[in-house]
């Protein structure tokens, strides 16, 4: 790839098509847009950043960034996982923070058209305000809808709601020459050509970026309640959730935890949990419109709990019970990250009743390679969130080891025919595991369709693929 | 295009890789091979017809024509609407009706592997002995699996179940090189490469053939209920529309008709209607775990039909009562074939809130052109099936007079941030209302992904693209 290097001329006049104060340079640029939430994976100093405003301006940067190849490397709120915002081949950082705006509301088709900055958090709290739901609430609630919307983040509750592609209604794009595209439309059924915007959708900013959303809601549950329900084993507590699934109970979230995990977190969060002592949580959501349906669920989910090997099932249903449990669910990967010196991280998706098998799994390969590795997440999508810990391992040998016992698990996730990642996405992290696991005809594929966008690979390169 | 003829040679080897008595050639072929259900757009012979029976068939049939430059049409069951299934430039019908095997059920997961010819009321049947229930029901219960997939049909419960794009798990799939590929797998979330699932879904067979399909199927409803609801205006009776959207009663289908055509319809099927005298009638369904539930929703919705100008609800609960609307419903477009003497259609779709106004305008070019227009449809989610009928109109006006309106049509329903095809797709039929609906730089990035499939373009030419 023969990229250029911006010029003092190029910076000029970036800043002359948006504004001076938008635009840093060199040494003007803070070290956040080096990297994501996992620096870990690498950082990177990009040339210039530049904080857009509207749609017009990312149409004029990415067609000089075009002219010029200059490479662009999209970046919302910078919460990802997999270093998708980090401009490993510098050039320019095309920053959405600032596109922040919720534009506009349409209640009567239960839509909301944002920009691609508005945090997640954002657009839920305005969603309540206006008596409607946002349901996409992946752990992070400072991302951006737009990184959200280009990695596909699916989040707790993705077991009842769907994940984010599920919410998106429309986009409005601007591809790697300036176009300015729109995909899809204010309606709820399109066959009117190919379905581009469900192939943007997670492709990590690989092939536009994204100036308009259209995202959709839904009318707010009025009752919800959430179960623990301790379990001795992981296979009895993760075993449950096939019955969920092909129950008429229609669960909002399900969770699981392992014990010494949730210690760490009640810990961390100096919260008191209802119960401590079993092996393995399920931690279950039910939402509902009337307080008798959510009941009638939640007993019926207990009995099966029961039924199925649980030692109890507590009901959380006060606000300060809920909040103790996902706030302890929610604060894994910050008392993981608090408890060791150094952590890999990936979020292999394996069919859900596979989950205990692949825990198994991982807790030989712990003991094979000495490496603590921590498993929880979304039991009931079978997406699950796996830290590896360094402790007091040696650096050098933990970075050896690592990529080998990654490697290990994600060729077990391919046999149980599962897939690299649920919804952190490839980044530049996993670009590798995803070659492997998907074979060359496949990313031959892939690699056209990316040219079918940006010709002159342009758009976050090394990202995906390479 | 430089497509080669299939000579007797070819012939042969087809034969070879798949069996004689599969292969048909010249004038061993049938006359439904050179037509779908709307012949009016136009019918064309195949050189060659092969019927096959597995994926390794599917990708050395595919190879051939690679390789030979011969133009590959797949078909499924034929009862598409736009011309999808039609040969335009002759070669090879690849059909799919005898790869109509139900492979595996997979209840812990709800999925369910089909081949694609399986018909959508065999899934769903199959579904119903399994306890388990496949909701996407387009009003043409013939048509195959791989059909609906490819052109993403909805039907009447796409308001509360969604559209068949919302059951495709994965997909076993032959590239025109005769690669075979995998996309997606049986997980439920995935952030891993390019979505390329749910750009097939739609591509009406111009990027690769289906050759196996994992559906998602959900538990049954156990209790469900229908009103029909009369109106003494369609303003009334679609405004209604966007009341129970916004609501939290969660309705399974919402569907009107004018009075004209349930009149026609009941006559059709000899059928008597609880009421007939209205001019609009809306029809909704509501589905549920407990007859509690869906009695109150069914209350709130009639409470909500009455507060917006109903004249009166009648509440469907045993099965005689929904039979009889149900299948006038279905009966429509039979009804509408039975009353006249040609007929072209679409099926455009709008924001819901639109339907009236889209109506309205359909009303005054009906008085502009003298052609009389049938609007039916799918309320809950903006899709109407738009019919223009011939009746006694001379043929030869009534070609000239159909494009025009129809481009009437479809330059409103963009104006209205609507769309050329809820769920029939483009075919051959709908190829130049796409391109006026796209403009050139969204076709040339079609083209661009048709190409990174497809670089001989021999995947069924001509449709959706040109």
């Amino acid at each position: 790839m023969d990229y250029q290097v911006i010029t003092p001329e190029g910076v000029a006049y970036l800043k002359s098509v948006t504004s001076p104060e938008r635009v840093f340079y060199g040494e003007e640029i803070e070290y956040d847009y080096h990297h994501d939430e996992m620096p870990d994976f690498g950082t990177h100093a990009p040339d210039v950043v530049v904080q857009v405003i509207s749609t017009d301006e990312v149409s004029k940067v990415l067609r000089y960034a075009y002219e010029h190849m200059i490479p662009v490397t999209p970046r919302g709120a910078g919460t990802g996982l997999s270093g998708g915002a980090v401009p490993i081949y510098g050039g320019i950082v095309l920053s959405t923070e600032k596109m922040n705006k919720i534009l506009e509301w349409d209640l009567d088709n239960m839509t909301v058209v944002v920009e691609p900055g508005v945090l997640v958090m954002e657009l839920a709290n305005a969603a309540i305000e206006k008596g409607v739901f946002y349901p996409p609430e992946p752990g992070e609630k400072t991302a951006s809808i737009g990184g959200n919307v280009m990695t596909n983040a699916g989040g707790m509750k993705a077991v009842g709601y769907g994940v984010t592609r599920n919410y998106v209604v429309a986009m409005e794009c601007v591809l790697p020459d300036g176009s300015v595209m729109q995909f899809g439309s204010n309606v709820a059924k399109n066959t009117s050509g190919y379905d581009i915007k469900d192939l943007i959708i997670g492709s990590e900013g690989t092939l536009c970026i994204a100036t308009k959303l259209r995202m959709r809601v839904v009318p707010q549950p009025k009752v919800s309640y959430t179960l623990l329900v301790p379990y001795s084993s992981l296979e009895s507590c993760v075993g449950t959730v096939p019955k969920f699934i092909n129950s008429d109970l229609n669960p909002t979230a399900i969770e699981y935890m392992p014990k010494s995990l949730l210690d760490d977190a009640a810990y961390y969060l100096n919260k008191i949990m209802p119960h401590k002592t079993a092996d393995s949580y399920l931690i279950l959501m039910f939402d509902g419109v009337t307080a008798e349906d959510v009941e009638r669920r939640c007993d019926e989910a207990a009995a099966i709990c029961l039924a199925n090997g649980a030692e109890d099932v507590f009901l959380c249903n006060t606000d300060e019970r809920k909040e103790a449990v996902w706030s302890v669910r929610g604060a894994a990967l910050e008392a993981l990250k608090a408890s060791t010196t150094d952590m890999d991280e990936c979020d292999i998706v394996v069919p859900r009743n596979k989950i205990a098998d692949f825990s198994r799994f991982a807790d030989q390969k712990m003991a094979e390679y000495g490496i603590r590795i921590s498993i929880q997440g979304h039991a009931g999508d079978g997406n699950m969130h796996i830290q590896l810990m360094r402790d007091d391992m040696d650096k050098q040998l933990f970075e050896e080891r690592c990529p080998k016992l990654m490697a290990d698990l994600y060729a077990k996730a391919k046999v149980m025919d599962g897939q690299v990642s649920g919804e952190h996405g490839i980044g530049h992290a996993r670009v590798e595991a995803l070659e492997n696991y998907m074979g060359p005809r496949m990313i031959a594929l892939f690699k056209a369709i990316k040219a079918a966008f940006d010709d002159k690979n342009i758009m976050n390169p090394g990202k995906v693929i390479r």
